[in-house]
């Protein structure tokens, strides 16, 4: 499978090795793709994996990964070609993170709007999966924790099963499925929980487990 | 110790038999004391639990408990009397719930204010700590699943404390203190995602757990 990842930050790097060493070909977008940082990340994560410009990540995959800062998630999406989207699973890990007022951050979209649901508007052909937003970049793949299920949400139910296959594949325990892609306000109001959470037990590995019969 | 809880639904009755279980003396304020459900409750808590109206409630306990509705919240304050409620430690279960466009619910907050924040502006001379507001009442006392903390909030160090040893009284594995009582918007938005889950799961005993070393 082809991956294009959109954003060379942590969460990039770490979903872009994730699916690399799943045998997956994954090409890393950034604005600067020749950077030392991507270059040790291409010899870290093998053969597979390359680096281009946003247009060349959503050119590249079959599956696109959008994991900028929430605050430039719709102009990388300008930059990638909102063409390179159409019909094509979209996972969105973003977070319309607010740090105006400093740590901890709020949220610049309320609780009537989600950075999910504006991309999915803004991209009305892709089918918009937000997964991984609640969790760090170190438990994305090969979870420390397991026997968890990540929280997703999304208006295509065979992307949701599609994304449910790859996280069974990076170690998860499946997927709850929090509904429509409106979903996203409330996966995304749990990342300002996390980081309070985080700061409590100065523990950045912290994940919510969500326990059931 | 003298409990005065506000508001008899479910989540009242429960955290009422749950504090009168403990031999804490408990009185439920109601706008309806003598109603044949609060009958049965006091017969099923003991001798130490009784019923009154909100001001009476809220003049017999040393520790009170806020449990209505949170449309109500504000409303039953009111009825109560603020100034019962100064130098007390006030419980703040409520939650912002929006119900206005069906189920799944939204918050009538937004993110850059909550319902915890009201009532502490509301009363300034109580020390308002947030707690069981995330978690159905079912688990609230004598959780299901063990070894769970509890999230919280709240201005008041000692007022944490306080409710952290109640806690542990009640089952529960402690707390993680989410910080002030600002952090009552996370800890609110949280519940319209626990709603989601339930719906996904069909399962109203679904809990949090936070995982950390």
């Amino acid at each position: 499978m082809k991956v294009g990842i959109l954003g060379s930050g942590d969460v990039g790097q770490a979903l872009g090795r994730g699916f690399a060493s799943r045998g997956h070909d994954v090409m890393i977008g950034s604005r600067n793709p020749d950077s030392d940082k991507l270059k040790a990340w291409v010899s870290n994560a093998g053969k597979v994996a390359s680096t281009g410009s946003f247009a060349d990540a959503a050119s590249h995959g079959s599956v696109l990964v959008l994991a900028t800062l929430g605050t430039a998630a719709e102009e990388v999406i300008d930059l990638a070609g909102p063409s390179n989207f159409s019909g094509k699973l979209l996972i969105d890990v973003t977070n319309p993170l607010d740090f105006s007022k400093g740590m901890p951050p709020g949220l610049f979209v309320g609780t009537t709007d989600s950075l999910g649901e504006r991309i999915q508007r803004k991209l009305p052909e892709a089918r918009v999966v937000k997964c991984f937003n609640t969790v760090g970049n170190s438990q994305m793949v090969d979870p420390t924790y397991r026997g968890v299920e990540m929280l997703i949400c999304g208006n295509d139910k065979a992307a949701k099963a599609e994304v449910t296959m790859m996280l069974k594949e990076f170690g998860w325990n499946g997927a709850i499925d929090a509904g429509g892609i409106e979903g996203a306000r409330w996966l995304e109001a749990l990342v300002p929980l996390w980081v309070r959470i985080g700061i409590a037990l100065d523990n950045w590995n912290n994940i919510f487990k969500v326990l059931h019969e």
